[in-house]
C-alpha cells in the first residue's frame, strides 16, 4: 500500500461512486437495519441530502452475547431494496468467511469491522472477493498495524480498499474513543489508498460530530461516514452518537460551505 | 468555566489580539529562544505572513537535566526587543511561582505548559497575576481534568484563560502524541473559555501540521500555535516538529483559502 | 461467568490437568512450532522441570502478510506426537471457525488469541467445541470486555473456559505491553472461572519474566504460560520474550520456593 | 541512576529505617492528615502491625480547587506528634519550592506527588535538601522518564530517592489506574535505587490491595505504601482505596507468610 511504491493515487469505485478522486463523498445510514420503514425514510433522508453510499448493519459484532445481534439476511434484503429505490450503494459489514459470498451478492462494498481488523482468515477469503473493501481501523491498532492490514488484502489481490479512522481507545473517558485525525493525514501520506472518516464511532457523541466531519475534510479525508436514524433514541444500537434525519441534512448542508469558516484576525484592537 | 454558568464566550485580549471572538488567530515561534538573529528572523516572517502572536521558550521544562534548559532572563530581553520590533504580543512559559512577577514584566500572556498543568501552587499564584494565561493541556489529562485546572484559576481571580490542547499519550507511537481535535469542540460546548491548538506538539511531524492546522481551525479551534525555526534542522529543541520560515508562510496563505477545499462528489461515475 | 451466580470456582480439565483448583500449573513451550527437534527438544525440557501443558503455535497471526505464518497441519502432528511421548497435554490457537474440528483433532485445548477476543463467530463455534477454551485478554479490553468475550462461550454451551492476562497497549514503550495483574486479582474476584498470566507477551522481555510470573502467583493466578525455545535467538516469532531451556528449569525450581522470598524489616539501623 | 555506572545498590536510610536492602519495608498511613484522632489511631495500628514508616498528606494536590485541600502545617505538627509517640519516621508529600524547609523540619522523607513528577524547579529545589525523598511516578511517564525525574534529584546532589509506582493511565476503566508491576522490576534491573510500590493508588479498589501486594513483593519491590483510615467510609479523601485498620493488620500478617502461597500442581488427575 506504500507510496514509495506506487506515486498514484488509488481510487476505489463503488456502485458507481469514486473514492478517493477529486471529491469527497459521504457514506450514511443506520448503525442497524432495524425495519424496513427505518431503513428506507433513513435511505431516502441521505439521497435526498446529497449522501452517495447508504450503510447499514445486517450483522452486529456486539460486546454482549444478550444484546441485539442484527436481523441478518432479511437485514441484506431490506438493503437491496433500499438500493433499488434510491440508487444508492450499499456498505455494510461481513464478520466471518462463511458469508462472504452471501454479503457480496447484495453489498457494493464489504465492510472489515474494527474488532476485525486483525481477523487474518478473514481479510486473506476478502483479498479474493469481487467487492471492494472498506477496513476500519481497530480501537487498539497503529497506523502501521492498520496499514499491514490492507497489505493482507492487497497482496492478496484486492486493491480495492477504502481505510476507515473511527477513533482509538486512551485513557479518556468523556468520548467513547478519541478521533484520531491525525492518523488520516499520515496514511494519505504513507499509501495510495483513499481514507475516510467515522466522526459517529468516533467520538460517540452527537453535538461532536459536525466539528469532526468538517475537521476529518480540512484533514484530507476523502470522505466521512456517519450514523443516521429517524429516531435516534429509539435505535437499538449506537443511538447516542446517531443523527436524525433533520440534522444529517443541516451537517451536508454546512459541509458544501467551507467558505463560511470564520476568517483569520488581520487588525488588532 | 461552564457555559451553564456563563452563555456569553470568554474573549481574551493578549495585548491588544483578541482570542476567542468571531475570527481565529496564529501564535508561532521558535519552541526554544536561541540567540537574537534566530528570534528576529523568526518574529519578522511570523508578522509579515499574518501572524498575531510571538511564542518562544526562555525557560524549558525538559525531561532529562543534561538538555538545553533555555536562556532565562536573556530570552525574555530577546522577547521585549522582538516585540518593540514587530509590534507582536509575547507568550511564553513561567515554570515557576517565583518566577511569575519577572516574567508578567516582559511577556503579554503567560503560558503554563503541559507537564504544570495540574501543578496547583503555580495555577493559585497565576489566578493573582495581571496577565492572561495560555493553558495547556496536560498529555495525560482528560477534559475533565483540564478544565478544572482552569477552575482555579478562575475560581482564583483570573478570568483571561485561554486553553490549548496540544495532543496526548496514547499506545500509537508513529506520532509524538494523539492530537485530540474532538477535545476542542468538547471545550467549547462545555465552556465559555477560548481554545486554541498545538499541532506541532499535536503531532511531532512537520508533514502533516498544515492538515491538522486546518481541521483544527475547521472544528472551532480559535486559533492555531505553531512552532517555526529559521532553520528546523539546528534547532536545540523540537526540531523535528518545526516549520521553517518559508513553509510557515505557505502554511498561512493556505489557511486562509478554505473555499479551495475540495469539493463534494455530486456526480455517479 | 459471574461469581454471583456460581460461588463455587470452575477447575477445567485438560487432558487431565486440572487449571484452577488447589494448585498453580505451568503451560510452556515454543511461540511457533517449527522443526521435529526444536519441539520435541522443548517439550522434554518442559515436562522435565515441572510444566504440565504444552503450547505451541500451528497457525500464527501475524501483523505482516510477510511474516511465518505457521506450519499449519505440520505442526498438529508434531505436537500430537509430543504429547504421546512427553504425555504433556497440547494447547494451541485455532483462528478460524473451519479449522475447529480440525485443531479439536490434536489439541486438548483450543486457545482464542488476543485478537481473535471480539471475533464473535469463532467464538460462537467454540462455544459448540468439545475441548476447553484458553481465552486470551485482547490487548486493547477492557476487564469487562474480556469476561462478556468468554460469556459468548458458556452462554454458548462450553462451560470450561480459561481465562488468560497477556498485557495491554498502553503509551508506555520501554516494554512490549504493560501487563495488567490487578486484573486478574480483578478477574477471579468478579468471575468463576480460572485465570493465568503470560509473562512472555505481558512484558516482551526475557528478563523480567520471573518476576512477573512470581508476581502473577502472588496475585492469585492459576497458572503462567510461559514461551520457551531451545535456541530464542534464532526463533522464528517471540525470540526475544523467549526463555532458552536452562533458564526455564531455573524459573521452574524458583517458583516452587516462595519461602526463599526476602523478609520484612523487622527492626531499624 | 544507571547500574551500568554503580553496580551497588543504593540503600536510603529513613530516619533509621533502610529501604533498598535486604528486606522490604511497609509505610503506611491516611491519604490526609484529618484530625489527631484519625492520625493517632492510624500511628498506632500502623506500628503494632509491623508498620515502618508513617504517611499522612498535609498538603493535597487535588482536581478540583473546591475539594479538600489538606490541613497544611497543623497536619505537619500532628505528623510530629504521631512520630514521638509511635517511633515511627514520617513520610509526606511537598507540592512547592516555598514549603521544602517548612516540611523539612516536620518530615524524614518529602514525597513528590505523581502530577509534581516533572515539576522540574521542585525537582532542583529538593535536589538540594536534606531529607531523602519518594518519587512518584506519573500516571503518564515512561520508565525512562521516570528515571529521568529522578536524574534531576541526583544530579543536583541529593543521592537519597526510593522510587514508587503507583499506577499508570490507561484505557481500563474498572480500576482507578492499571498498575504496572513490570516497570518495578524493569526500574530495579536499570537503576542501582530502591522501588516501591503503592498498591493503593495503582488500583483504587480495596479488595485487590492484598494481592497486588503480594505481588508487589514478589515481584521485588523493596516495599509497600497503603492507604491505612480509620474509617475509609468517611475518609475525606481515597475512602474507596483505603483499607480499615483491621484490614490492614490482615494484610501485614498475610504479607509475612508466603509459604502459605498454593503450591505447583505435580500430579495429573
Amino acid at each position: 500500500m506504500s507510496r514509495q511504491l506506487r506515486q498514484e493515487r488509488t481510487v476505489v469505485n463503488v456502485g458507481g461512486v469514486p473514492i478517493g478522486g477529486e471529491h469527497w463523498i459521504v457514506m450514511a445510514g443506520p448503525c442497524s437495519v432495524e425495519s424496513r420503514e427505518q431503513l428506507l425514510a433513513t435511505a431516502r433522508a441521505v439521497r435526498d441530502a446529497g449522501g452517495s453510499i447508504l450503510r447499514g448493519g445486517a450483522y452486529k459484532p456486539r460486546t454482549s452475547p444478550y444484546d441485539f445481534q442484527g436481523l441478518g439476511v432479511e437485514a441484506l434484503q431490506l438493503l437491496r431494496e433500499a438500493r433499488e429505490e434510491t440508487g444508492l450503494p450499499i456498505v455494510t459489514e461481513v464478520m466471518s468467511t462463511e458469508d462472504v459470498d452471501l454479503v457480496s451478492d447484495y453489498a457494493d462494498m464489504l465492510q472489515v469491522g474494527a474488532r476485525n481488523m486483525q481477523n487474518f482468515p478473514l481479510l486473506r477469503r476478502l483479498a479474493r472477493a469481487e467487492k471492494p473493501i472498506l477496513l476500519k481501523r481497530s480501537p487498539s491498532a497503529t497506523v502501521k498495524e492498520w496499514l499491514l492490514a490492507a497489505e493482507y488484502l492487497l497482496s492478496g489481490g484486492n486493491a480495492n480498499v477504502v481505510l476507515c479512522e473511527r477513533g482509538i481507545k486512551t485513557f479518556e473517558s468523556e468520548l467513547r474513543n478519541t478521533f484520531d485525525l491525525a492518523a488520516i493525514a499520515l496514511a494519505k501520506e504513507l499509501t495510495h489508498l483513499p481514507v475516510i472518516a467515522d466522526p459517529s464511532h468516533g467520538t460517540g457523541r452527537r453535538s461532536v460530530i459536525p466539528a469532526m466531519s468538517r475537521a476529518a475534510i480540512a484533514a484530507g479525508a476523502d470522505g466521512v461516514m456517519v450514523e443516521v436514524h429517524p429516531c435516534p433514541e429509539r435505535a437499538l444500537s449506537d443511538g447516542p452518537q446517531s443523527l436524525d434525519l433533520k440534522a444529517f441534512a443541516q451537517l451536508m448542508e454546512e459541509l458544501d460551505r467551507p467558505e463560511r469558516t470564520r476568517a483569520r484576525a488581520t487588525v488588532k484592537v
